[in-house]
């Protein structure tokens, strides 16, 4: 039974992303959950690890393994039938804790924003109390690694997945959109007349590549860097803005 | 002449709220400019003091005094004039630098979300080499303290400003809006059905408030708690989460 899940953003990829208040809710936990590996991502494993190592937590780790995801499912069963399987997971991996007390997850980002762990939480029964500690995003990584503002001047902000610029294209009205989750480089979708765009894979991290310009010349640009960081490393993710100027 | 200057994203009024970076790069500069108040705002002032005293810095502490903005001009152009002004009084501020190095400045939030810094830092001749550390923004300390996701599953999220809400309404296609910047409680000129708000004050700060609830009934609510603790303190800031549900 766990009374208290404690959900720690640490940021995108550089250890030194995490906050004070991640690094003293390390400290304070009872038991660290963590997955045997991200998707094949070991390198996300061995960034964990420093963390949790840097914090001087005495916390029992406790991993546990992620399932494979039925991909003959639709979307959202899929989803939904993954996040269940995920929250028997926690409560099996915890059958083998030592220490009762504060139950923590280290949750690549914000666990706010596009991050499942919060929903999968919301399967355990009975329902455990839920503490945030914000960590940095992959936006606010991608805006810094490029030194530039998120917003024009008190202009809107549009977030949104690379899912939905598939199926909807760019966002009605929108002078700024920001895109995640996008596999698939669903930019190339759009009407690139007057668009920017500030690309960034492996944000924080060593591996940092970074690419900008008129949307119309980038493209091309942009998906073979991906495709050969990509093969060097494994795994890729990336995110990027868009800004009609 | 500033050759490398640092925008440090300090968050949103928890000293715990900055990242290792955050630290690390107070730590290696060699002047931190600060302003001598916030625009009235002292509470502010005591929480990066405490910050730079945490960091252990032997960085020059230098002040500079922020200019009155001109009310008598349009919108944009009292804000250009007022970065203008300022951008000016730190190079005046500097000539007093007795270190050379980094200078750094701590910025509320994060440098790249709805603040001036970096504009304002553009105007400065010559220009210097830029470097942005992300920090925790209202945003995150919102949803953080609400223990809500911003997106719903695979949702869009637009952020905007109270000036914005104001003058367009609800953003068009919208399910999930973000406001920042509104000192007018301008919910108050929305649709209210079917929307939720979650709605908070001096985020990660002691004197934190919050409230959630549907638009309908929220309104009155949070304008009294509104008033009452901005009489109380001097000063308010806050952030809000509107969904249609």
């Amino acid at each position: 039974m766990i009374e208290n899940l404690w959900l720690i953003g640490i940021g995108t990829g550089s250890p030194l992303h995490i906050t004070g208040e991640g690094m003293q809710a390390l400290r304070a936990a009872a038991v660290i959950l963590v997955p045997t590996k991200g998707a094949g991502k070991d390198d996300l494993a061995v960034i964990r690890h420093q963390i949790i190592t840097a914090s001087g937590t005495k916390a029992q780790v406790i991993s546990f393994e992620y399932p494979v995801r039925n991909t003959a499912l639709p979307y959202i069963d899929r989803v939904t039938a993954w996040h269940d399987e995920i929250a028997l997971r926690w409560q099996d991996a915890l059958r083998d804790a030592r220490n009762s007390g504060p139950v923590a997850l280290l949750v690549w980002g914000d666990p706010s924003l596009y991050d499942s762990t919060m929903r999968i939480a919301e399967r355990l029964s009975p329902q455990p109390h839920i503490r945030i500690v914000p960590g940095i995003t992959a936006i606010q990584a991608l805006t810094a690694a490029h030194a530039i503002p998120l917003n024009t001047l008190n202009g809107p902000i549009q977030i949104t997945t690379g899912r939905q610029l598939r199926a909807r294209g760019w966002p009605v009205g929108a002078e700024t959109v920001v895109v995640m989750l996008d596999g698939e480089c669903s930019f190339h979708a759009l009407d690139a007349e007057g668009v920017m765009i500030w690309w960034g894979a492996f944000l924080g991290m060593d591996e940092q590549v970074l690419f900008h310009g008129p949307l119309a010349q980038a493209t091309e640009s942009i998906e073979t860097i991906r495709t050969t960081a990509r093969a060097e490393h494994g795994w890729i993710m990336d995110t990027y803005l868009l800004r009609r100027m």
